[in-house]
C-alpha cells in the first residue's frame, strides 16, 4: 500500500488555549500531506489543475485520540486508494516523532474528481497509473 | 429538538483558487455556531471553562454538498444532543440565506468533557439542565 | 470621515496559548471588516470584481497594544481614505463594547487596484464617487 | 548578521481566488521562520516559555510586492537583532528559491519580553548571549 511520511511540526498560530492543537488545524496538515505524496508519486496537484482536473474534498472527518502542543514534531503518515474510479480516499495517522507508536490524530478525505466546468469525471490516467504501478511494487 | 441559526457571510480569507470555500473553514464557523448557541441557551461556554470544564472536540467531519462563494451569506442551523452523559453531540447543516433548501455542507462535531487536569468528566449539570428543558419544550 | 463600526466576537480559533489572540488574526478581522463597509456603502467588493477591478493589499501593519480574549466582543472601527487615485488607505482600530476607550490594536492596510490581467489601474469611478460623496456629508 | 533561511511551500489553504497567497498568511510563515531561527540558534521558543519568558508580537508589517502562487517553493529569509534590552526585530524577505533574486514580500515583527503575570521584563540572558555570540562570528 502506497504510504507516504510527511514531517511536519505544530506551530503557535496552531494551538488554543487548551494548550492544543486546535481541532480543524489538522485538516490543514492533511492537506500538505497528501500534496506532498502526490509530489512524491510524482503526479503533482498542481500538474493535474494545469491538464483542468481538480479534486474537491467531498468528505473530511477527524478523530482526536490525544493533544499535541506547540513545537511537537509530527508524522502525518499518509494513505491513498482509488474508489470506483471516480473517487480517491485518502487516510492520515498523526503521531508523534518521538514516540510513534501512540496515535494522536487519525482522519480520512474523499476527493471528487472535476473538471474546470464543475462538470464530474473519471480519475486521469495519469493518477491512476501512479497509483496503481506503486501498489503492484508492494504486492 | 434545540436549533440554532448561525449567520454569517463567507470571507475572502475561507475562498480557495477554485473560487469556494476552503474544506477546514466550515469547522471554523460550526465552532462559531455552538458557542453562539450555547450562549443562546444561557450558558457560555467561556463559563464553563471558568467552572473548571472543556469540551475538547473528539470527532469532527464534514460533508460538502455544494461550493459557497465569496459575500454568501449562509446559515449554519446547528443542533446539540447529549449522549451517554459524558459526550455531547452536535449537527450542522448549513445552507445559504437566499435558497435554505439547497443544502451546501453538513457536519458534526463531538465532544468530550475534561477538567482542567485533563481527566474526563460527566456533562456539567448546568448544561444538562439547560439542554434538558430545551428539550422539554419542544416535546 | 466615513467611519463604519464592524462589530464581532473573538472565536477560540483565534486564540493562542497566551489566551490572547493570535497576531495574524486581526488581519482576517480586518478585511471582515473592510468588506462590510464597502456593502454599507453601497458598493460590494464583489461587485468590483465582478467589473474586473480587484484590489490587492500592498501594505499591511498592525499595533498590538492590548490582549483579547476568548468570546470578547469587540468592534473594529473602520477608516477609508484614497490616495494619490491609485491607492485605497484603510484604517482600523480595535476597542472592546464594554471599555471603547480602551483600544486594543490599531492597524492599516494599503490596496492597490488592479484589473483582471494584473495591469494596475485608477480608482473605480463608483468607488470614487461613492467616498466622495461621503466625505461631503462630514464636511 | 544572523540570518535563517525557513523553506517553505505555499498551500492550497493559503490561497485566494486571486490565486495568490492571501495577505495574513504571510504572518503565520514569519512566526514558523523565527521559531525555527530561534531552534537553530540553539534555544527554542518552547523553552522561553518554560522559564516563563513570553514574546508576544507588539507590531507587525509586511509589504507585498508580488503573488506567490500555489505550490510555489520559498524561502523565508529571516534576521534578529536586539533592541534597547527589551524589543527584538525580526526581519523576513520571501523570495522564491527558483528566482531568489526576485523579492515577494518583505515583513517585520517587533516582540517584547513578560513574565507569565504579563509584567515585561528584559531580555532574557541566554537568548542575548545566543545572538550576541552569533554576532561576533559574522563581524
Amino acid at each position: 500500500m502506497i504510504q507516504f511520511d510527511y514531517h511536519f511540526k505544530v506551530r503557535y498560530k496552531d494551538i488554543d488555549q487548551m494548550g492544543v492543537m486546535y481541532y480543524s488545524r489538522y485538516f490543514e496538515y492533511y492537506e500538505a500531506a497528501r500534496t506532498d505524496m502526490m509530489s512524491d508519486l510524482g503526479l503533482t496537484y498542481k500538474e493535474l489543475e494545469e491538464q483542468g482536473i481538480m479534486m474537491p474534498v467531498v468528505h473530511s472527518e477527524s478523530d482526536y485520540l490525544a493533544g499535541s502542543g506547540f513545537d511537537d514534531h509530527l508524522i502525518c503518515k499518509t494513505e491513498i486508494r482509488e474508489k470506483h474510479g471516480n473517487r480517491m480516499e485518502i487516510f492520515y495517522t498523526v503521531v508523534s516523532e518521538n514516540l510513534p507508536a501512540n496515535i494522536i490524530n487519525t482522519g480520512k478525505t474523499i476527493h471528487a474528481f472535476v473538471k474546470l466546468n464543475g462538470k464530474p469525471t473519471r480519475i486521469p490516467q495519469s493518477l491512476k497509473q501512479v497509483v496503481d504501478n506503486k501498489w503492484e511494487h508492494v504486492k
